[in-house]
């Protein structure tokens, strides 16, 4: 028996724990590791670096662990931004220091060590760029054959990464979404497992480490509000695991509001969160490749914790995603990726609609590192 | 009276510390800053998020400092390349996982912090690429104005990145050693300050850092070795500094030998070392841009830290520095820069030579990340 199982999220069913289930047999919801008595006193196989508070991972052994160093990324203020915004206390985690340049590396981490665990020598992902080069990464030093679908149009530092690592890419002309379809057919007609960083129940059991340090960091007086890019949500998904765990695990704090930001181009989410009708546009894409996710498998969960959550959705245009960009690394020295600057278009259109107030903190991930993409001009 | 002077490194004449004194006016070698009376008990400004043990720093108020979060990188193993390389113990610490993707950081963080304590609104800096980001990143979070000399043939990755930051980048056609004179003349003809990672006493005052991280996570079990890639050599001084503190607070452990590599095409502190005559020639470089300098203004006190840490100096082909760089990529999910993969090629000779034992524990720094430069092919 393990010590946890997958759970359907919508209707419940529970199933052992293996690396083909991806969603639930009865309903096709999204599945999610739920774990059978885990207690913080006895949390098993921690996170390598990792002090407190205990996290509950799905992996056995310590062995199995797949590390290359990530997490513990710095916290730092961004105190120019912060005035330009009218905001007191504006805070940046900086997740592009990851060992593979973005914050995937979390939920790749663990999900590899499940995938090494449970034994599969060859997986296939499919990416904009950030999970397959992080996938890439992590199978590289593991040992396993990764088959790396993304789209043609992704950029070449991106596609250059992954065969830097050794993976396979499979560059496919067409939408992200067509991306997708290509990597299903080809594990489904192979009997290859699909390591999905959009699908995998274990990805967002690394991601929710986030959360953990997020908490590490502030305790007593976490942000606000935590403003993030939101593409398939396994960040957004995973920090509201998180603060839900420990929330269970006893730690007494106010969860901070989770806000979405899509560019306009690609805005499933905000138009399901305001009930409106929305569907993809043949050709029309966004510089946020990291967020252009037509349909996101979770959508139903993420509309779910933005309203648990008292979250919001906002879709930012290119333009102004552009110009944050410079604007972060100009006036702060950060240089994150045009899906990162994302957030910061979107905190200044919450912050210019009064959902986030003055005197209010704020916490921003920067996602994933500049130089992985484009060069702004 | 600060507290702190600047004392020569050859004749060990003092002075008053500023940010224009470079060089001994008796001898003309470089200059360090020596502190009065510190004491580990109160060790005065500290770098964010750092604990222990104690770290004597030239900035007076925490309010100067100038951080992007920088360092605290991991150390993981490394047992792939360990087992090609008949190791036991091979670590490696990720130093590109810093916020503009090089070890740089650190030296620019306690520079910069400076720079703005004693009020210069503009400096020059000549960097082949990674200094020159650094410098770029942490101008632009403390609002002065930089001026970037790099040579024309840096990547473009890395030239890109300096502008993005909003620093003022100045290509200069010829040599890394034309590009340093060309900056020179800059900021002589100009008044200004120059705040260059090769010749600041304040720089290696932040790359020791490392070595204050490679102690508290060794502690009783230091490496045995630690083998770097070599140009300037302002992460080996930082790090012969910092060890060298450890033990005179009364740290008790072996220091590392250190070990430099070099290409073999740019080559003064292995020739220095074997006492051979060696000068830049014209046209002939490297893939490892980090290392090619040719005059470089410590050789002496790089020289004399080889002896005294019982290190050596080796040179490496080109050949080898790529196919280590794509090695360390497709083993071990480590996409380090070629300056970074030189170090290998470098522990591979010292291995063959019998200078490094099987037993023996190692450490290398991964110094930059792969993706600021032109990809492997």
């Amino acid at each position: 028996m393990s010590h946890f199982v997958l759970e359907c999220v919508s209707c419940a069913v529970q199933s052992q724990p293996d690396l083909t289930t991806l969603q639930c047999a009865k309903c096709a919801a999204p599945v999610a590791v739920r774990y059978i008595d885990w207690n913080p006193a006895s949390p098993g196989v921690q996170p390598p670096r990792w002090d407190a508070p205990p996290i509950p991972l799905p992996i056995a052994n310590a062995d199995s662990y797949v590390s290359l160093g990530e997490g513990n990324t710095p916290v730092i203020e961004t105190p120019t931004i912060g005035r330009y915004l009218g905001l007191d206390a504006l805070f940046a985690k900086l997740e592009f220091m990851n060992p593979s340049g973005s914050f995937k590396d979390r939920g790749t981490a663990v999900m590899l060590s499940v995938v090494q665990e449970m034994g599969a020598p060859e997986i296939v992902e499919d990416s904009s760029g950030n999970a397959g080069a992080s996938v890439s990464a992590y199978s590289a030093r593991s040992g396993i054959k990764a088959h790396i679908f993304a789209p043609a149009s992704a950029p070449a530092a991106k596609i250059g990464q992954i065969r830097v690592y050794g993976a396979l890419p499979h560059p496919i002309e067409g939408t992200r979404d067509q991306t997708t379809e290509a990597a299903e057919t080809y594990y489904r007609e192979r009997g290859l497992v699909y390591a999905s960083h959009n699908r995998s129940p274990y990805f967002i059991e690394g991601t929710k480490t986030f959360a953990y340090e997020v908490y590490r960091r502030f305790e007593g007086t976490m942000p606000r509000h935590i403003v993030m890019p939101v593409g398939n949500g396994s960040l957004y998904i995973g920090a509201w695991k998180g603060f839900q765990e420990l929330r269970a695990a006893g730690h007494g704090f106010d969860i901070p509001r989770l806000h979405c930001v899509q560019a306009e181009a690609v805005q499933p989410i905000v138009a399901a969160f305001e009930g409106r009708d929305w569907s993809p546009l043949a050709g029309v894409t966004t510089a946020a490749g990291g967020i252009a996710v037509g349909k996101p498998p979770h959508l139903g969960e993420i509309v779910s914790i933005i309203q648990k959550s008292g979250g919001s959705a906002v879709a930012v245009p290119d333009s102004a995603i552009i110009e944050w960009q410079k604007r972060l690394a100009l006036s702060e020295g950060i240089f994150g990726e045009p899906t990162s600057a994302a957030a910061y278009a979107g905190l200044q259109q919450l912050a210019a609609m009064g959902v986030i107030e003055p005197g209010e903190s704020v916490l921003v991930p920067v996602t994933g590192f500049g130089l992985k993409d484009a060069l702004p001009v």
